[in-house]
């Protein structure tokens, strides 16, 4: 089980390691917003996305003979390059199982932090099945991308650094949108902010046709999406975790679609607004921000920018 | 005159204001730097460059006769961001002089920050008799781009922040290269070096042909450079300056020319390996400890990115 107490420990470890990334706001974008947005730049993190916090506070977690054995993760990417650079550091073999149609930078750059990269084909092959016999078979821990209990205390470690940033921005209550897969980040968040800034309430955003957490906190229960085409591939996750659905359940607020349009032109509002490099699945929070504010109320929101891992053509097309 | 206690006086006055922007560091990239290399991410301050930070010490520095006549400035686009969202902020009128082919951005956020914008024909008109011509005519205060002692001084507030920085991660000794026009920046910054971190030296980067520092320094006296084409329009400024030169002169390091290409190049590692937006003329210094570093010595280099304000054309240029 995840709590604030876990969530505190995985920060003591990840000082000086992992980045305190800035929050950032323009008076461009307030002015869309209708209110005062600010904005975790969590994009700046290690590898590109807040996935590194997760990832080292996992490892660090391990013990010595897990260690000396190595690690296996899978992903489409930001999760990988997480656990990838996080074992490096720690001088732990890591083996990341990506689909085979990951974007390039994100494969190229796990193999580039010292991963072995296995590939599977995502809609025909078992990506759990072929990881369990990996596994098996070279004695691997598996780190799950967000229903793991260290994983979530890691990205709850962003949580702290909100909650301390935006008091210091003058903003006491404010819902906190956060780009959301399969929940650690949004679950990590939560825990932290119920501890240290009550005023501020996680909601999770998704592209739409993959909002399952939207339909299943509305339900009660975890629902499946329906899927479909998405550019967000960093969030495309079918359900919510297991570990993460009931810490969201109780704490979060309702859930928010936004469409590949909207993900797209909040790349180019992160692009030329903030000058930072946003993914679509990981500007997705920012895009509710703008383009759902009738979902919204109080004067302030606050968008968690999640990563900055997108091909060039993906980045020219969102300028264009 | 310009000296560390009108910095840090300038620090406090732009503390809670201006942004402290992060230090970034990229494996991939110190890989191609051949050593460490740390990267101020000055892009990520209000208004998308340095700037702000000059033209918030300058404007707070007017008695308040001066701020209720309002304030005047000439440049291509960074200084006229800076100057105008202060002077927003503070209640100042503010009319800034930009050439007709300035960056359509730096046009637009210039009148959105609540200036009025006269332009010039650069080539054909010259900005200082214009300048000088509304000064008197209605009375303003003109705040120039480099050549103002309270300018310097603010621009160096971000050599405070970097001393501080780089200590923190572990460098003692290095060179610091600085993307230099005027050389407001680069002797703002090398006054608080010398005061917090003797180890860390300025070396001014510039676009070949506008590399009026290099020679200079190299001569001893202030040249002109011979001009021509550049992409990099934030700093094609001919000669040094007369206050920022003699800083220079005796805390600067020998410059460094680097070609448009470089700069393109630059601004795109900094797309995909920091995920921070630079435009061409903020990127030269990353430019020159990337792809100049035959022209560096030591362990580590440290670079700063002064500006992001790029068209979205340029930028998709940069990553074709």
């Amino acid at each position: 089980m995840t709590d604030i107490a876990r969530v505190r420990a995985a920060a003591a470890r990840l000082e000086g390691v992992a980045r305190e990334t800035p929050l950032l706001e323009s008076p461009f974008l307030n002015e869309i917003a209708g209110r005062r947005l600010l904005v975790k730049a969590e994009c700046l993190q290690l590898t590109g996305s807040f996935k590194f916090r997760g990832a080292w506070a996992a490892l660090t977690a391990l013990d010595e003979a897990e260690r000396a054995q190595g690690v296996i993760a899978y992903s489409s990417g930001n999760h990988a390059q997480g656990v990838a650079h996080a074992a490096q550091l720690l001088g732990i073999r890591a083996t990341i199982l990506m689909p085979h149609d990951a974007p390039a930078l994100k494969l190229a750059n796990t193999r580039a932090y010292g991963a072995e990269v296995v590939t599977y084909r995502r809609g025909e092959e078992s990506r759990e099945a072929i990881g369990a016999g990996l596994a098996n078979e070279r004695g691997l821990t598996l780190i799950k991308p967000y229903d793991h209990p260290e994983v979530i205390a890691g990205q709850g470690t962003c949580g702290l650094e909100l909650a301390r940033q935006v008091r210091s921005a003058g903003v006491e209550a404010a819902d906190v949108l956060v780009c959301t897969g399969g929940g650690g980040l949004a679950a990590g968040v939560a825990l932290a902010l119920e501890a240290e800034a009550p005023g501020l309430r996680v909601r999770p955003v998704e592209p739409e046709g993959w909002d399952d957490w939207r339909i299943s906190l509305a339900a009660g229960r975890r629902l499946e999406a329906p899927g479909g085409e998405s550019i967000c591939d960093a969030i495309v996750t079918p359900a919510p975790g297991e570990l993460t659905f009931p810490i969201l359940s109780r704490l979060g607020g309702p859930g928010i679609a936004v469409s590949d349009d909207m993900a797209l032109d909040a790349v180019a509002a992160a692009f030329g607004r903030l000058k930072i490099v946003a993914e679509p699945g990981g500007a997705v929070a920012l895009a509710g921000a703008l383009y759902r504010s009738e979902m919204l109320e109080g004067e302030a929101v606050v968008a968690v920018v999640t990563g900055g891992n997108v091909d060039p053509a993906m980045f020219r097309r969102a300028l264009s």
